[in-house]
């Protein structure tokens, strides 16, 4: 048995105790949780810093240096991040529907915790405590396995973790973290097929492939997000302009973000110039087809790859279309199925748009960034998924639990 | 691009016509499948007839006969089943839940078709029928590969449901036929991750483990059940003899049959040896564990692998344990997930059974022959899935659903 399997199998029975835990019990753990973070705060900034000293001999570039980094305020944010999800309900023991069949029997159908939750990251540390604190809140035990810039910080908080878990009582291997950061020990945990429920992948696109394609463990994918905004041609001109600039600039790293213009041909000429002049003000490189390109001076030219990039960056592809049809199929073909908008004043454009476009989440007249468990009162967001089963869009604590039958009898037969 | 990806293409596209698709369309061409079907069973029949005589040929085994034949009778079953459907509830369209945000985004979670979906089988042709009737109900289109001992049967059967579901209006490759059976063709299925939006395998232990192994599209695992049952030393003699002789006699061959018994010690030496001869008199053969073999003349020695086997026969494994812990270990380490039970009259002990037997179904003093989706009124029943992502225990239309946020705006940016 490998180490990782070993690994997984503690996180498995510590998820046998925890799912018989009271919400009270776990909210007390998870006070405890913040509460050591906040007090332990020097030791773990000191790995911390070692990891970032680390990061920036082997080259580390800022950008990722800069989602290494915690400082005493990113910390307290995880404190805080922690202790608010003690408001908000346990989905585990809701009763979801019931019965008492013909012959007698009572079926309840119970939500309970999904079991031994696999996570995989990358650089940012704070997914350790908040993936750790979702899964403790819902009463799942989780396996935690970052990235090997982040291994100090990472170590550091989860034995913090660890400890306060452990005084209140809870099973410590409720959190476990793989020291191996290894590309082995992630192919091994994507494996751990019966020992792991759940696998989550957090980060960019090429570790969530590599999850789909190698993991035998269940996996949600979450997070890669080429969203699209259409411009329809009844959009109003100030409100194209608004939403367009808002979905791609307001924060460019982020998956709700939107990657790429679609413009109907009636309205191209008269609206295209306006918004993209908008855009390219604020930095956004366009790349557009040549009726877009001809529309726009200083618009480069797309080619196939550019409609089918999820940028996080400032740069946008535009495309000109004869209209609906075209869209949703152009959409259909690129998207990753996270968010997509249509800005229309037309209500039949708009009802085939929210009707035919296969994504998480559909939008009319707003801006795709509001895909996110905060925006749609989750509370708090383990991810967001694009794909379909099990759960779809922003994940919530609800999306950490199964259901499981329960059946009363009196001695029945079949 | 290879034939299967081409074939899986298709599906994709006829799936995106079939979600617009309204219920009594749907509905319209499930009774045009049905009266189809029926109208043309002499060619159904010749093509069956023609793979139990290649069958017969290649030495099948008579019970692997047995699966593939069908009769006037079984193709009346197969019309029945599909007309049933009608009457059922289309679970795509519902609302689910929906609200208006602080911002004044309205938010409606609504309930769709997954999409595209895979199903992988073994030898039955009715699960052809049945899955293409249930896939097109709730909105789906399927892409279906059969064992190669059924493939003219199949071969007839979806040539007459596309020909009826064609003549309806409704989009020919909703339901289409993989007719190559080679393995390099369902492996190449597995694949079609971004294609296909859900697989299910539908078969034996051999078939959901290669699909696991293999498969880059989510896959739910249905229908492996080693199902427990455990007498508790309080256990009323009589219900404990009865349950257990049903849940192994009744249906041998089934996932929720039976395989493993657990008996307290504390009433072992009075129990065992009654609940034994009413086995071995239905002919069932018993393998133990030394205490077990001590009380029960006749009863051979059970290994490690007896415990984790589903025989699906006329074999059963027994273990005599110390209590209620020592079952719950032994379930959790051997168990495949899918329906246990005790045998109690002690209120607590039914209590902790319930909560920390970790599988879809859990029974308190009746039969686990009750996990199905008719017995539990779902209509319906694609399968019954022994993981806990998507869905768990039966699964009937709305497990071939997923959701999909639409959101409504007025200009709203974040």
């Amino acid at each position: 048995m490998t180490v990782t399997e070993q690994l997984g199998r503690r996180v498995k029975e510590a998820s046998r105790q925890l799912a018989a835990l009271s919400s009270g019990k776990k909210n007390e753990a998870l006070a405890a949780v913040a509460d050591a973070i906040w007090a332990r705060r020097e030791e773990i900034l000191a790995a911390n810093a070692a990891d970032i000293a680390a990061g920036r001999e082997a080259g580390l570039r800022e950008g990722l240096i800069d989602r290494l980094t915690l400082t005493e305020e990113r910390v307290l944010g995880i404190c805080e991040a922690v202790r608010k999800l003690i408001a908000l309900e346990d989905p585990a023991g809701v009763i979801e529907s019931g019965s008492v069949r013909p012959n007698g029997l009572r079926i309840e159908k119970v939500r309970v915790p999904i079991g031994a939750v696999g996570i995989i990251f990358e650089s940012r540390p704070n997914v350790a405590a908040d993936g750790a604190a979702l899964c403790l809140k819902s009463g799942n035990a989780v396996l935690l396995r970052g990235g090997k810039e982040a291994i100090r910080s990472n170590t550091a908080l989860v034995s913090v973790m660890r400890a306060a878990i452990a005084g209140c009582g809870l099973p410590e291997d409720s959190v476990l973290l793989v020291e191996d950061t290894s590309r082995q020990s992630a192919n091994e945990m994507m494996k751990l097929h019966g020992v792991l429920d759940l696998l989550i992948p957090r980060g960019g696109a090429g570790l969530i492939r590599a999850v789909v394609e190698n993991a035998t463990v269940p996996v949600i994918e979450t997070g890669v997000g080429n969203c699209h905004i259409y411009l329809e041609q009844t959009a109003d001109p100030e409100m194209a302009e608004r939403i367009t600039v808002n979905a791609k600039t307001s924060r460019v790293s982020v998956c709700n973000a939107a990657e790429s213009l679609l413009v109907d041909e009636g309205c191209a000429a008269d609206l295209l110039p306006w918004v993209a002049k908008a855009l390219m003000d604020r930095g956004v490189a366009l790349r557009g087809c040549p009726k877009a390109c001809a529309l726009v001076p200083g618009m480069a030219l797309a080619d196939e790859e550019d409609y089918g990039t999820e940028y996080l960056d400032y740069v946008m592809s535009v495309k000109v279309v004869s209209g609906l049809d075209e869209a949703i199929a152009h959409i259909a073909r690129y998207s990753t199925g996270h968010s997509e908008a249509i800005v229309t004043r037309d209500y039949a454009a708009a009802e085939r748009f929210l009707n035919e476009v296969d994504s998480a989440a559909v939008y009319v007249n707003a801006s795709t960034r509001f895909t996110d468990g905060g925006e749609f009162g989750l509370g708090a967001e383990i991810g967001i998924s694009t794909q379909k089963l099990h759960a779809r869009g922003p994940m919530g604590l609800a999306a950490l639990t199964t259901c499981k039958y329960k059946v009363y009898g009196s001695g029945q037969i079949r």
